[in-house]
Protein backbone atom coordinates (compact mmCIF):
# COMPACT_ATOMS: atom_id res chain seq x y z
CA UNK A 1 0.00 0.00 0.00
CA UNK A 2 1.55 3.27 -1.10
CA UNK A 3 1.88 5.93 1.88
CA UNK A 4 -0.46 8.05 0.08
CA UNK A 5 -3.28 5.42 -0.09
CA UNK A 6 -2.42 4.72 3.80
CA UNK A 7 -3.14 8.16 4.63
CA UNK A 8 -6.05 8.60 2.36
CA UNK A 9 -7.23 5.61 4.45
CA UNK A 10 -6.73 6.23 7.81
CA UNK A 11 -8.47 10.15 7.25
CA UNK A 12 -11.56 8.23 5.64
CA UNK A 13 -11.85 6.06 8.70
CA UNK A 14 -12.02 9.16 10.63
CA UNK A 15 -14.27 10.49 8.74
CA UNK A 16 -17.02 7.91 8.32
CA UNK A 17 -16.74 7.09 11.91
CA UNK A 18 -18.88 10.63 12.42
CA UNK A 19 -20.77 10.47 9.46
CA UNK A 20 -23.94 10.93 10.98
CA UNK A 21 -26.65 12.89 9.61
CA UNK A 22 -24.98 13.25 6.20
CA UNK A 23 -26.13 9.72 5.45
CA UNK A 24 -30.12 11.37 4.75
CA UNK A 25 -28.78 13.96 2.59
CA UNK A 26 -30.26 13.85 -0.90
CA UNK A 27 -29.12 13.21 -4.21
CA UNK A 28 -30.41 16.94 -6.08
CA UNK A 29 -28.18 19.71 -4.54
CA UNK A 30 -30.31 21.34 -1.78
CA UNK A 31 -28.67 24.48 -2.78
CA UNK A 32 -29.26 24.40 -6.54
CA UNK A 33 -26.80 25.56 -7.64
CA UNK A 34 -22.99 24.39 -9.17
CA UNK A 35 -19.45 25.43 -9.07
CA UNK A 36 -16.69 25.10 -12.05
CA UNK A 37 -12.98 25.40 -11.41
CA UNK A 38 -9.94 24.50 -11.65
CA UNK A 39 -8.24 21.26 -9.98
CA UNK A 40 -5.47 22.84 -8.50
CA UNK A 41 -4.45 21.39 -4.98
CA UNK A 42 -4.47 24.96 -3.90
CA UNK A 43 -8.11 25.67 -4.16
CA UNK A 44 -10.95 23.67 -1.96
CA UNK A 45 -14.37 25.13 -3.37
CA UNK A 46 -16.07 23.72 -0.10
CA UNK A 47 -13.92 25.94 2.75
CA UNK A 48 -13.65 29.05 0.15
CA UNK A 49 -17.23 29.02 -1.16
CA UNK A 50 -18.26 27.75 2.02
CA UNK A 51 -20.06 24.85 1.31
CA UNK A 52 -21.59 21.82 3.58
CA UNK A 53 -21.57 18.00 2.00
CA UNK A 54 -24.81 18.41 0.07
CA UNK A 55 -25.05 21.97 -0.80
CA UNK A 56 -24.02 22.60 -4.29
CA UNK A 57 -21.97 19.78 -7.62
CA UNK A 58 -18.36 21.01 -7.81
CA UNK A 59 -16.94 20.63 -11.61
CA UNK A 60 -13.34 20.58 -11.71
CA UNK A 61 -10.79 20.45 -14.64
CA UNK A 62 -7.32 22.04 -15.63
CA UNK A 63 -7.91 25.71 -15.98
CA UNK A 64 -11.60 25.24 -14.75
CA UNK A 65 -12.34 25.42 -18.44
CA UNK A 66 -15.73 24.76 -19.98
CA UNK A 67 -14.74 21.86 -21.97
CA UNK A 68 -17.41 19.85 -23.71
CA UNK A 69 -17.05 17.44 -20.53
CA UNK A 70 -17.78 20.40 -18.00
CA UNK A 71 -20.42 21.27 -20.19
CA UNK A 72 -21.81 17.35 -20.47
CA UNK A 73 -21.45 17.39 -16.31
CA UNK A 74 -23.39 21.00 -15.58
CA UNK A 75 -26.48 20.43 -18.42
CA UNK A 76 -26.98 16.96 -16.26
CA UNK A 77 -26.49 19.57 -12.92
CA UNK A 78 -29.20 21.70 -14.44
CA UNK A 79 -31.48 19.24 -16.19
CA UNK A 80 -31.29 15.93 -14.16
CA UNK A 81 -30.60 17.69 -10.68
CA UNK A 82 -32.18 21.06 -10.76
CA UNK A 83 -29.25 23.46 -10.21
CA UNK A 84 -30.29 27.11 -11.81
CA UNK A 85 -27.24 29.20 -11.11
CA UNK A 86 -23.49 27.94 -12.09
CA UNK A 87 -20.03 29.82 -11.13
CA UNK A 88 -17.08 29.53 -13.27
CA UNK A 89 -14.33 30.30 -11.10
CA UNK A 90 -10.66 30.32 -12.73
CA UNK A 91 -7.83 31.79 -10.37
CA UNK A 92 -4.41 33.26 -10.40
CA UNK A 93 -1.36 31.50 -10.94
CA UNK A 94 -2.78 29.17 -12.85
CA UNK A 95 -0.83 26.22 -14.45
CA UNK A 96 -2.43 26.17 -17.39
CA UNK A 97 -0.92 30.01 -17.59
CA UNK A 98 2.59 28.22 -18.16
CA UNK A 99 2.73 26.36 -21.43
CA UNK A 100 0.88 26.61 -25.15
CA UNK A 101 -0.51 23.87 -26.73
CA UNK A 102 2.58 23.29 -29.25
CA UNK A 103 4.89 23.06 -26.09
CA UNK A 104 2.82 20.72 -24.00
CA UNK A 105 2.60 18.67 -27.37
CA UNK A 106 5.93 18.78 -28.13
CA UNK A 107 7.13 17.72 -25.06
CA UNK A 108 5.04 14.84 -24.57
CA UNK A 109 6.10 13.57 -27.62
CA UNK A 110 9.43 13.67 -26.46
CA UNK A 111 8.63 11.49 -23.55
CA UNK A 112 5.88 9.23 -24.84
CA UNK A 113 7.11 8.78 -28.58
CA UNK A 114 3.39 9.81 -29.71
CA UNK A 115 1.77 12.40 -31.44
CA UNK A 116 -1.14 12.09 -29.56
CA UNK A 117 -0.92 14.86 -27.84
CA UNK A 118 -1.39 17.26 -30.96
CA UNK A 119 -4.91 16.14 -31.53
CA UNK A 120 -5.85 17.66 -27.96
CA UNK A 121 -6.69 21.19 -27.48
CA UNK A 122 -5.33 21.49 -23.69
CA UNK A 123 -7.24 24.62 -23.09
CA UNK A 124 -4.48 26.80 -21.34
CA UNK A 125 -4.82 30.65 -20.56
CA UNK A 126 -3.00 33.12 -22.48
CA UNK A 127 -5.47 35.60 -20.42
CA UNK A 128 -6.82 35.31 -17.18
CA UNK A 129 -9.67 37.04 -17.43
CA UNK A 130 -10.87 36.65 -20.86
CA UNK A 131 -10.57 32.65 -20.23
CA UNK A 132 -13.42 33.15 -17.61
CA UNK A 133 -15.12 35.92 -19.57
CA UNK A 134 -15.13 32.74 -22.78
CA UNK A 135 -16.37 30.34 -20.60
CA UNK A 136 -19.21 31.64 -19.22
CA UNK A 137 -20.42 33.16 -22.40
CA UNK A 138 -19.68 29.47 -24.05
CA UNK A 139 -22.24 28.64 -20.96
CA UNK A 140 -24.58 31.35 -21.76
CA UNK A 141 -24.33 30.59 -25.43
CA UNK A 142 -24.55 26.47 -25.76
CA UNK A 143 -27.91 24.78 -27.00
CA UNK A 144 -28.07 22.59 -24.02
CA UNK A 145 -28.46 25.29 -21.54
CA UNK A 146 -31.08 27.37 -20.30
CA UNK A 147 -31.30 30.59 -20.76
CA UNK A 148 -32.66 31.13 -16.96
CA UNK A 149 -29.86 29.68 -15.67
CA UNK A 150 -27.63 32.55 -13.65
CA UNK A 151 -23.90 32.26 -14.81
CA UNK A 152 -21.51 34.05 -13.35
CA UNK A 153 -17.98 34.69 -13.26
CA UNK A 154 -14.62 34.54 -10.99
CA UNK A 155 -10.58 34.72 -10.26
CA UNK A 156 -9.75 33.24 -6.98
CA UNK A 157 -6.41 34.93 -5.91
CA UNK A 158 -4.28 32.24 -4.41
CA UNK A 159 -2.10 35.00 -2.68
CA UNK A 160 -5.28 36.18 -0.58
CA UNK A 161 -8.03 33.38 -0.92
CA UNK A 162 -10.38 35.98 -2.24
CA UNK A 163 -12.87 36.26 -5.08
CA UNK A 164 -12.63 38.35 -7.55
CA UNK A 165 -15.35 39.18 -9.96
CA UNK A 166 -15.24 39.30 -13.80
CA UNK A 167 -18.80 38.49 -15.06
CA UNK A 168 -21.76 39.30 -13.11
CA UNK A 169 -24.40 36.81 -13.28
CA UNK B 1 -27.11 40.26 -5.75
CA UNK B 2 -28.62 36.27 -5.42
CA UNK B 3 -29.10 34.51 -2.31
CA UNK B 4 -26.23 31.98 -3.14
CA UNK B 5 -23.65 34.57 -4.12
CA UNK B 6 -24.11 36.74 -1.06
CA UNK B 7 -23.68 33.40 1.12
CA UNK B 8 -20.16 32.76 -0.78
CA UNK B 9 -18.43 36.03 -0.84
CA UNK B 10 -20.15 36.17 2.85
CA UNK B 11 -18.02 32.59 3.49
CA UNK B 12 -15.33 33.45 1.10
CA UNK B 13 -14.19 36.89 3.17
CA UNK B 14 -14.12 34.85 6.35
CA UNK B 15 -11.91 32.42 4.39
CA UNK B 16 -9.92 35.25 3.27
CA UNK B 17 -9.07 36.58 6.46
CA UNK B 18 -7.46 34.02 8.09
CA UNK B 19 -5.57 32.68 5.00
CA UNK B 20 -2.22 33.09 6.43
CA UNK B 21 0.29 30.91 5.54
CA UNK B 22 -1.57 29.46 2.34
CA UNK B 23 -0.32 32.27 0.96
CA UNK B 24 2.60 30.50 0.05
CA UNK B 25 1.91 27.10 -1.35
CA UNK B 26 3.75 25.92 -4.60
CA UNK B 27 1.91 24.86 -7.59
CA UNK B 28 2.56 21.78 -7.78
CA UNK B 29 0.79 19.26 -5.50
CA UNK B 30 3.06 18.41 -2.04
CA UNK B 31 1.56 15.06 -1.85
CA UNK B 32 2.04 14.20 -5.50
CA UNK B 33 -1.19 12.50 -6.22
CA UNK B 34 -4.90 13.49 -7.77
CA UNK B 35 -8.15 12.55 -7.31
CA UNK B 36 -10.57 12.01 -10.02
CA UNK B 37 -14.17 11.52 -8.98
CA UNK B 38 -17.82 12.73 -9.49
CA UNK B 39 -19.30 16.23 -8.82
CA UNK B 40 -21.84 15.02 -6.44
CA UNK B 41 -22.75 17.36 -3.40
CA UNK B 42 -22.32 15.04 -0.92
CA UNK B 43 -19.12 14.26 -1.74
CA UNK B 44 -16.47 16.27 -0.17
CA UNK B 45 -12.79 15.00 -1.21
CA UNK B 46 -10.97 17.10 0.83
CA UNK B 47 -13.08 15.84 3.80
CA UNK B 48 -13.08 11.99 2.80
CA UNK B 49 -9.55 12.12 1.79
CA UNK B 50 -7.81 14.27 4.46
CA UNK B 51 -6.67 16.65 1.76
CA UNK B 52 -5.02 20.38 3.35
CA UNK B 53 -5.01 23.46 0.44
CA UNK B 54 -1.50 22.09 -1.65
CA UNK B 55 -2.24 18.28 -1.26
CA UNK B 56 -3.57 17.02 -4.49
CA UNK B 57 -5.00 17.85 -7.49
CA UNK B 58 -8.71 17.41 -7.71
CA UNK B 59 -10.99 16.40 -10.55
CA UNK B 60 -14.60 16.37 -10.96
CA UNK B 61 -17.10 15.89 -13.30
CA UNK B 62 -20.47 13.73 -13.68
CA UNK B 63 -19.84 10.72 -12.38
CA UNK B 64 -15.96 10.94 -11.98
CA UNK B 65 -15.14 9.61 -15.56
CA UNK B 66 -11.95 9.22 -17.24
CA UNK B 67 -13.50 11.51 -20.34
CA UNK B 68 -11.57 12.84 -22.82
CA UNK B 69 -11.17 16.23 -20.51
CA UNK B 70 -10.41 14.33 -17.14
CA UNK B 71 -7.32 12.75 -19.09
CA UNK B 72 -6.54 16.26 -20.72
CA UNK B 73 -6.37 17.59 -16.80
CA UNK B 74 -4.59 14.10 -15.50
CA UNK B 75 -1.94 14.61 -18.18
CA UNK B 76 -1.38 17.89 -16.99
CA UNK B 77 -1.36 16.95 -13.45
CA UNK B 78 1.24 14.29 -14.07
CA UNK B 79 3.48 15.47 -16.84
CA UNK B 80 3.44 19.25 -15.93
CA UNK B 81 2.19 19.52 -12.14
CA UNK B 82 4.41 16.16 -11.37
CA UNK B 83 1.73 13.73 -9.49
CA UNK B 84 2.75 10.12 -9.69
CA UNK B 85 -0.12 8.21 -8.26
CA UNK B 86 -3.98 8.52 -9.07
CA UNK B 87 -7.19 7.74 -7.24
CA UNK B 88 -10.69 6.98 -9.25
CA UNK B 89 -13.23 7.63 -7.05
CA UNK B 90 -17.34 6.38 -7.92
CA UNK B 91 -19.74 6.36 -5.60
CA UNK B 92 -23.13 4.88 -4.46
CA UNK B 93 -26.53 6.23 -5.78
CA UNK B 94 -24.57 8.21 -8.52
CA UNK B 95 -27.31 10.55 -10.83
CA UNK B 96 -25.21 8.64 -13.59
CA UNK B 97 -27.61 5.62 -12.53
CA UNK B 98 -30.23 6.80 -13.34
CA UNK B 99 -30.78 7.36 -16.74
CA UNK B 100 -29.21 6.56 -20.41
CA UNK B 101 -27.81 7.91 -23.22
CA UNK B 102 -31.45 7.52 -24.95
CA UNK B 103 -33.93 8.72 -22.77
CA UNK B 104 -31.67 12.48 -21.77
CA UNK B 105 -31.38 12.89 -25.30
CA UNK B 106 -34.81 12.43 -25.54
CA UNK B 107 -35.77 14.61 -22.53
CA UNK B 108 -33.63 17.60 -23.96
CA UNK B 109 -35.02 17.02 -27.48
CA UNK B 110 -37.97 18.20 -25.22
CA UNK B 111 -37.01 20.65 -23.23
CA UNK B 112 -34.76 22.62 -26.04
CA UNK B 113 -35.86 21.51 -29.23
CA UNK B 114 -32.65 20.93 -30.81
CA UNK B 115 -30.93 17.11 -31.22
CA UNK B 116 -27.68 18.33 -30.21
CA UNK B 117 -28.20 15.68 -27.28
CA UNK B 118 -27.65 12.88 -29.41
CA UNK B 119 -24.50 13.68 -30.28
CA UNK B 120 -23.40 13.90 -27.00
CA UNK B 121 -22.11 10.51 -24.88
CA UNK B 122 -23.26 11.45 -21.29
CA UNK B 123 -21.23 8.59 -19.79
CA UNK B 124 -23.86 7.39 -17.48
CA UNK B 125 -23.12 4.14 -15.49
CA UNK B 126 -25.19 1.15 -15.62
CA UNK B 127 -22.70 -0.80 -13.55
CA UNK B 128 -20.95 1.10 -10.63
CA UNK B 129 -17.83 -0.98 -10.18
CA UNK B 130 -18.04 -2.13 -13.71
CA UNK B 131 -17.60 1.65 -14.34
CA UNK B 132 -14.91 1.91 -11.90
CA UNK B 133 -12.88 -0.65 -13.66
CA UNK B 134 -13.13 0.50 -17.07
CA UNK B 135 -12.19 3.70 -15.90
CA UNK B 136 -8.97 2.57 -14.14
CA UNK B 137 -8.35 0.69 -17.65
CA UNK B 138 -8.59 3.60 -20.26
CA UNK B 139 -6.13 5.80 -18.03
CA UNK B 140 -3.80 2.85 -17.30
CA UNK B 141 -3.76 2.33 -21.44
CA UNK B 142 -4.33 5.68 -22.53
CA UNK B 143 -0.64 6.62 -24.34
CA UNK B 144 0.18 9.84 -22.94
CA UNK B 145 -0.02 8.16 -19.18
CA UNK B 146 2.98 7.03 -18.12
CA UNK B 147 3.27 3.47 -17.33
CA UNK B 148 5.05 4.10 -13.46
CA UNK B 149 1.97 6.03 -12.25
CA UNK B 150 0.47 4.10 -9.89
CA UNK B 151 -3.61 4.27 -10.62
CA UNK B 152 -6.23 2.46 -8.47
CA UNK B 153 -10.14 2.74 -7.90
CA UNK B 154 -12.99 2.90 -5.52
CA UNK B 155 -16.65 3.62 -4.48
CA UNK B 156 -17.65 6.31 -2.10
CA UNK B 157 -20.45 4.89 -0.08
CA UNK B 158 -22.55 8.07 0.10
CA UNK B 159 -24.83 6.10 3.39
CA UNK B 160 -21.48 5.18 5.06
CA UNK B 161 -18.88 7.73 4.01
CA UNK B 162 -16.31 5.09 3.33
CA UNK B 163 -14.26 4.23 0.58
CA UNK B 164 -14.33 0.72 -1.02
CA UNK B 165 -11.60 -0.31 -2.49
CA UNK B 166 -12.52 -1.79 -6.33
CA UNK B 167 -9.26 -1.84 -8.71
CA UNK B 168 -5.56 -2.12 -6.58
CA UNK B 169 -2.98 0.05 -7.41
Amino acid sequence: MSENLSSILDANSKYADSFGEKADLAMPPSRKFAILTCMDARLDPAKFAGLSEGDAHVVRNAGGRASDDAIRSLVISSEVLGTREWFVIHHSNCGMETFTNEKISGDLKSTFDTKEGYFINWLTIPDREESVREDVSRLRNHPLVSRDIRISGYIFDVKTGKLIEVVKG
